[in-house]
């Protein structure tokens, strides 16, 4: 940020009073421009025939982190519920007809200021199709899912959160809600 | 929004190529500036003693709602985690040494562009003081707080839900996870 998005004058970083945080601040009229993490929203589609359950994921189009596997998700619209953006996101994504179910993750990505929710959801027939934001899309098994190939470590995280609760759900149990924080290594010297 | 914040030209609200949302995108240098909802995140501070559960509340001292009871809460900070930041606003606004549990609400808050988080936390002692943003800071039981002095439904609906959870742990249960949005009233005409 470098004018004021309300008068266009240029901003400084400083403190301002009665706050703890540099804030960018308007150099001419004063107003303190605050920057909030962003909200990421998306879902777990699930196929399910007879126990063989699968999950759609999406090839990335776009950066970053083109050319790998992620769940549908986006960031999230202002006037719009968390639940209401993880279904456009996966209609938009992968073209995919859902009923949402239950919020299962909620992941905190501070050093990229994220908070991303994936809500679970059942894929009401197999006529997805990638959207401009994906390359390809398709279903995986867990054991078909390429681990190794995942965009993003909250989408890796999401999807074994939910084989294991799974597991858990077909022994009676019933799926869990899963707040998380995603830290960044340190990086060794 | 004015003016761009990279250019300092003038933006103008059009749907960009590629795009189907109104957004500020700068007639200059046509940089899109997107706007999404913000986070904001507090605490249910709770002190028992011998089974008279009293949660800690704090009369606004700043618009909106000034003058009104309201659990500790406000924006998300960049670059910290929803419960670090649920800590500090406690922190800054009762005063208050807490130890935060798990997250107990979420709500989404549309019309506002807001979604609210509140965590369950232990106050650990009485050495609780109204920040700069806050009247007074008080103990409640259920039955004193000031229900119609609320200052947002986000507020009232996490105590409630807070006092109805801790009947069914005193019956044996457990607290819930509760995801709810708050919709604006359509106006009556």
């Amino acid at each position: 940020m470098k004018f004021c998005s309300e008068c266009a004058q240029p901003v400084t970083m400083i403190i301002p009073p009665d706050d703890t945080r540099l804030r960018y601040v308007c150099s001419g009229c004063g107003m303190v421009h605050y920057e909030n993490p962003k909200l990421v929203v998306g879902s777990i589609p699930i196929w399910d025939q007879g126990g063989d359950t699968k999950i759609l994921l999406c090839r990335r189009a776009i950066e970053p982190r083109m050319g790998y596997w992620t769940l549908p998700a986006g960031f999230m619209e202002n006037a719009e519920t968390s639940a209401a953006g993880a279904q456009r996101e996966t209609e938009e994504e992968a073209g995919a007809n859902i009923a949402l179910h239950d919020v299962f993750t909620m992941m905190n990505v501070p050093h990229v200021h994220q908070v991303h929710l994936f809500y679970r959801a059942t894929l009401l027939d197999l006529n997805y199709v990638a959207g401009i934001e994906s390359l390809e899309v398709q279903l995986f098994s867990e054991a078909t899912i390429p681990w190794d190939d995942i965009a993003f470590p909250t989408v890796s995280l999401t999807l074994e959160l939910f084989f294991k609760d799974m597991r858990k759900v077909r022994e009676g149990g019933s799926f869990g809600f899963h707040a998380q924080d995603i830290l960044k290594p340190m990086r060794s010297t």
